[in-house]
């Protein structure tokens, strides 16, 4: 099942994809669940899937602005440097012993389609395609592949959008990762009876076109168990959390010249099972900061 | 005026010290605000603050149990490294153009007299006493003194406690300073009208009685407002985000040998103008993790 937040007019809501349009989740389910993390929270993922067979569409796609699938995680985790050609373009030739851990805030999101606006005061913005885990329940242990995998609802592609120049401002990155409105997350959070063999998900980034970065999920170097296991070691997790798992090589400060973003450029991060997440970068208005 | 949020029985409220105790807000109010986040974002400290003058408390202090002044900040940032005899003391001889920046959830957060349980799984707990700030109202731009106190509710003692080998691991901090629970808040969120010269504002940590960490706020490297003009660089603050603003010299860690916290340790964070934040460290029950 594909599920979508979207906005429609004043109205935010969810829903599941379907052939002609978008199932409203809220009025399927009579009110008992109004978004994602509650679908999530309540437990109503399957109940949702069998009212919302064979049901028509309550919104042509046409009509829907998406919002990212869960617009307000209560924690978004970011896995930095998780693939091996990643590792090596960024100058990490160490093997790890550990997940490299950070964080966003949700107001760093938007869904897709959804413009992400150039901070004036970057001067290196960059894309980085990865495939987002959302989690599904209550979870505080991971030890097994078994473990992890019931404790993700889903997956989904996600732009961790940086300004590279203030992620690098000093050894702590969150600056450069949280600038307002500067990552993408959608269009569809997949569930994961839709995924029989995730080393095989492939996730591939495109701007204006043009091929830049392409992975398979079998090239992280630590896997979604190995991820959970390590997270759940500090924190607990709850439904609708956010876990970006990462982003293969090719980044555009690593490319000779650099190839960063700028207004009017279009990046597009493809995961295998879920969709293309597509945003225009566009110029902030002048009378912005 | 002294603000602070309280448990008594089933039920979770904020209130204004007063020397018989603490004097209800919520009811104060009229049911106008429910939190410290509440009275922040309409506005009401003013209010509060006429309202509750000549008052008699609604509880005494022996009643209550005190949780953080904002138990659920939307973000939580903090500075690290931002005292020079605390960058010597941990290998950094640079001087720093930008704050170095990191977050924590909300949930590493507990209120005074409350105890930090031990991970079972770090062997290298440590303190780090700060001075908090309490943001006042929404705000993305800060350049002068003026804006940075107009920014800024008050201040309140944060003890900044780290699973030092977890924030090691890699280059980024955030596993280290978001175990669940470990980290200290309060006990007053102070009114900045009580703070004329923030430059002489002390700062003293001592476990076991012990003074470890002991320095004034004109030490900062990065003072408040150039803190919020950087961190406003990037991202926007709400009433009730929460800005701890860096530890001094004195680290457990970087004792020779280290003097890490151990079960029975009792930590007590001092703010002149504010009080003490005063927690025992407790081990985990066996039957944890």
């Amino acid at each position: 099942m594909k599920l979508l937040t979207y906005r429609i007019g004043d109205k935010v809501s969810f829903g599941v994809l379907a052939a002609d349009g978008v199932i409203d989740g809220a009025e399927t389910l009579g009110g008992e669940a109004t978004s994602i993390r509650e679908l999530l929270e309540r437990d109503l993922t399957g109940r949702l899937e069998r009212l919302s067979a064979g049901r028509e569409a309550t919104h042509s796609l046409a009509e829907i602005e998406y919002l990212p699938p869960v617009p307000d995680p209560a924690k978004i985790l970011c896995v930095g440097v998780n693939y091996v050609d990643h590792r090596e373009e960024t100058g990490h030739v160490d093997k790890p012993e550990h997940p490299t851990v950070f964080s966003r805030f949700a107001d760093t999101q938007v869904g897709h389609e959804q413009p992400v606006v150039h901070p004036p005061n970057t001067r290196q913005l960059d894309y980085e395609g990865e495939v987002a885990i959302v989690i599904g329940r209550h979870v505080s242990v991971i030890e097994t592949d078994a473990d992890a995998r019931a404790a993700i609802a889903g997956l989904s592609c996600y732009n961790d959008l940086s300004a590279r120049d203030w992620q690098l401002h000093n050894s702590q990155w969150l600056p450069g990762k949280n600038f307002r409105g500067v990552g993408s997350f959608g269009p569809y959070l997949v569930t994961m009876d839709e995924f029989d063999d995730l080393g095989s998900v492939r996730l591939t980034t495109r701007v204006n076109g043009e091929l830049r970065q392409d992975a398979t999920l079998d090239q992280l170097v630590f896997d979604f168990t190995a991820i959970l296991g390590y997270v759940t070691g500090f924190t607990s997790l709850a439904p609708g959390d956010v876990i970006a798992t990462g982003t293969p090589g090719g980044i555009g400060l690593a490319a000779n010249p650099p190839r960063l973003l700028a207004p009017g450029d279009v990046t597009e991060i493809e995961v295998s099972g879920v969709g293309i997440l597509r945003n225009e970068v566009v110029a902030a208005r002048e009378d912005s900061r």
